[in-house]
């Protein structure tokens, strides 16, 4: 097996990162479960936010691979991850997406757990050899970032606290503590993990597919951007001065070379807001300690599984999880202010149409794209370095990743 | 491959019976297919009773993996099975779960044979070389015991004889040629048929998952357990009494080291006589020979796949049948005195209620046991040999098996 | 993995064609992909007729595997295939069954093929280096013959032209230029494509399973068949006098050893002139030249993957593609004058009925058929060399096929 994982990392290291990856990075199963092991069961993941678990008790659970996770804020408010594994016989502990304990009970034979992860009852019989001590749950490593919660499943995770830090200084104005999910969709698409990503990478696709998106998103992300008009860039800087004078952060800023992650805050659309069908407030509360809706978007981006769109009145955070060679699920969060009023303050349909349409054309396009690359004629294509260098810096930051890590377990054994 | 039989051997050797075992004997494919072909390919399973299949020509079917059976009653009265597969191109011959035919004749292209197996037509030009003598159905090895059917696909079934004449003893009461069927559930469950089997051998969980169950059983198998209190030793004590008066047996009986297959009858909870949500009897016409309906619960327990619950009036058996790594058939019949009727004698949705509710929560348990197991950190957890003796009991015939059957197989070669 | 191609040649070298195959042949994941590699992705595959794209811009799509396909009428009037993937990153390009386009746009980034596939547009700013002339779409090998469509996913297809004029000769009456299809259905069975083929090929299994079939079908394929009667020899007779002085051809033409590939008109069931229930045209407008609806059923069998009954007034064609080891999806399309109305000439349930019952038939046929072949007791039974010749035919093409692709490409490396 070491065998053919350093084949894929010889495949990687001889592939231009110009070209789309050859055919077994998305369709074999093999390269798929190294992927796995060598990306989603190493690297930070964005697994949610901490207004989604505000009490102790509060947790909320998800599959990495077949893995099982809760993160869950525990008796002293510090939140915490553990694989969702009973130490007795491995039955999963927690059953629903989300939910309040006052203990982790496992439904099987009732051994209890702190919320900290230690066993606390174990039925009356285990024999005098047996220690509660050795039998707690596995921890997983667990970070918070501006309310941001990642985790890594790997025992000595990659050093990203220039990321979390910040990430921790752009989103302080939302106050992520005191936010809640307005509403939150889940899309199974038939497509391998990196074309959702690659998709989600360039607006080269926007003009033919979303015209939803257009009413309020302006393509480029960056004054850099070779095609960037005067006009774009005059309407960037009135904004940045107006955002400056507010104490809002927008600067652009990366970490690792090539634009991997990374945060930047851009205009929308000039007379509109926010991500809606008419470019309004999705959200009459605005968040955190916002006064002015027009903060155009921060875009953040976190590989390998996640992007967002933070606004003035609502924060929309997506989350990529790989379900095979070929199914990828993506979530889609709609955060808004914990005391904004349903019905009231935002109306849920007007919320969630642009990108609830956004993301099933995407998934389209992520499938068709899928169904030609497993063509035996498929043949790797040129990126188009102005259009989808974005897909470029993804497709390096991966083939990148993948032989480090590749390297660092081949010398580990 | 025989190199990784090998190694599930030695698995399966260096593992301790107290705990739960290895990751890959509850989710791996591979292993999977190993222990079909080394115990249900070559044990005594359990696949009907008499009573199903009364006159001459009257079958059942099954699949045992991927090979399709058929139980007949042959144009002499006798109990045969065969392997469900025509002589001529392979068709399926039998192709509904019960019925009644003269002859067993193949849909595609008419072969007939005889209910012995033999071929008696095979089209008329065949040409001269052929013989239908060579051309029989494929018998399989089947033993009836006590009205239970059971097959073995092996040609030299391990001899269990004893096993057998115990069973035709403790049923004899209940004269098994003459019931019938009152009503059937299949569930499919997704979990690896071990973790069925071990769900079934444990009462531990009985009290947090099973209400209905716990309106008539008692826990306790046997006055030997440690648990038992004098109460219940006198209860027992008095019942057995009554049944010796009655010629009904009851004695604790095993084979094999360790408890594995075995039949005890025990006392239900005091004031109840079936295993119904009320604790009254199911039928009202009794089993067999039986004039006293208090007979507790006889339980009848055949690795590795069937247990019963036989009562005065009315027998409970139970199948299981591997469909994958992670899913397992569970077959229940509820069986009946041939000349009750329903509606009059019993009510089908009071016969079937404890053990439709019971088995859609053990379903549960064995599904979520089943997702943490597959989690990466999932690592074997102790048994409480008080209270999960039943389990230890079959993961060592299990490893017994499988270690005795592998290096039969390895021999031979 | 060369060594296991080796090992399927080798078991089909000693495999005796009279015997149905081994049990890998119709069960294996692994011989099923070396079956698509060494047969539908070489040979000449049947995938439409001309009158499906009559007009330039008309396009079909299918999946041959995990390749998708377009058919399509280029700007000039030829008829070509592509692969359906773009040069860009891979896309699927034509998403639909079929359709009109003046140009072939991806729908991802749109760049833009001419109708012949050369690439027109690839968005603005691809960079210096990029030559369009590189990135035109793969050519699949395609011929037209009587207005049958063939494609071959292999660069350098076996030469069947013998065949090709034989069926532009035998289909010339019918003008498939100006037909359409009335209607069209498509069935997934649960079966290996060589059992849909092997079915096919017999009509022992006719008089058990197909009555709505045999009130038109004379089962005797040839007057040589011993089993034909002088009465059926002079119903032939008859008939091909009509039919040479009408000029329409109806000799028996075969190609290869072994009744392969053939072609050959024989009489319907005396007073019928179509396969519909009641035997009467099931089009009013006969096709093409024809003027006499009484031209029996004119069988067309091309290996691997089609047959069809050509009549005067319509013709059935029917497609196999394979879509696993156990999953084959059978296309039957009925074909009638391109003037013909519907309602008027011809009523489409009329016209269905006794194919749509038949396809139904043989697909449980097959499928049981599957199933007990599956059984670790199945092994090759004897085909009737009377009543299933074609059968032998079929596996004889099929052994003599692989074993000499097989050679060919393994000379190749
Ligand atoms: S598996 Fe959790 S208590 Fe038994
Ligand atoms: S397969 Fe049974 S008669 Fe042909
Ligand atoms: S994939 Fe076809 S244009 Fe981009
Ligand atoms: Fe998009
Ligand atoms: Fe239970
Ligand atoms: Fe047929």
């Amino acid at each position: 097996e070491n065998k053919s994982v350093q084949a894929v990392a010889d495949a990687l290291e001889k592939h231009p990162i110009t070209f789309s990856l050859p055919q077994q990075f998305y369709s074999d199963a093999d390269v798929f479960q190294i992927e796995m092991e060598q990306i989603f069961y190493k690297e930070w993941l964005f697994v949610g936010i901490t207004g989604e678990i505000p009490d102790n008790g509060n947790f909320i659970t998800l599959d990495i691979g077949d893995n099982p996770i809760t993160v869950i804020r525990d008796q002293n408010g510090e939140v915490r991850a553990f694989h969702n594994t009973c130490r007795h016989r491995g039955s999963k502990i927690c059953l629903v997406k989300q939910g309040k304990v006052p203990k982790l009970v496992c439904p099987y034979h009732q051994w209890t757990y702190e919320l900290d992860g230690n066993l606390l009852f174990a039925g009356t019989e285990m024999g005098d050899d047996f220690d509660k001590n050795d039998y707690g749950l596995h921890k997983v490593n667990c970070r918070v970032a501006g309310g941001y919660i990642f985790v890594s499943l790997s025992e000595k995770p990659t050093n990203i606290d220039g990321f979390f830090d910040d990430l921790t200084h752009y989103l302080e104005p939302y106050d992520l503590d005191n936010c809640k999910v307005a509403v939150e969709s889940t899309l199974v698409e038939d497509a391998n993990w990196k074309l959702v990503i690659e998709n989600n990478r360039e607006c080269y696709h926007c003009s033919g597919n979303h015209p939803e998106l257009l009413n309020t998103l302006l393509e480029w992300d960056d004054t850099e951007d070779p095609r960037a008009s005067d006009e774009f860039k005059a309407q960037v800087a009135a904004k940045q001065a107006m955002w400056e004078e507010e104490g809002i952060p927008y600067k652009h800023v990366s970490h690792g070379h090539g634009l991997r992650n990374r945060i930047v805050r851009m205009p929308l659309l000039e007379g509109t807001v926010s991500m809606t069908i008419d470019g309004k407030a999705g959200c009459k509360k605005l968040m955190g300690r916002i006064k002015n809706p027009d903060l155009g978007s921060m875009r953040i981006l976190h590989l390998p599984n996640s992007w967002s769109h933070a606004m003035g009145d609502h924060l929309i955070a997506f989350q990529v999880i790989p379900l095979g060679a070929q199914k990828t699920q993506v979530t889609t969060k709609w955060i808004v202010h914990k005391d904004a009023v349903e019905g009231v303050d935002y109306d849920v349909a007007h919320l969630r149409q642009v990108w609830d349409a956004t993301n099933v054309q995407d998934r389209t396009l992520a499938e068709n794209n899928q169904k030609g690359i497993n063509s035996k004629a498929y043949q790797p294509g040129p990126y188009s370095t102005t259009f989808e260098f974005g897909v470029v810096n993804f497709i390096d930051w991966f083939s990148d990743t993948m032989q480090k890590n590749i390297k660092a377990s081949s010398e580990k054994e």
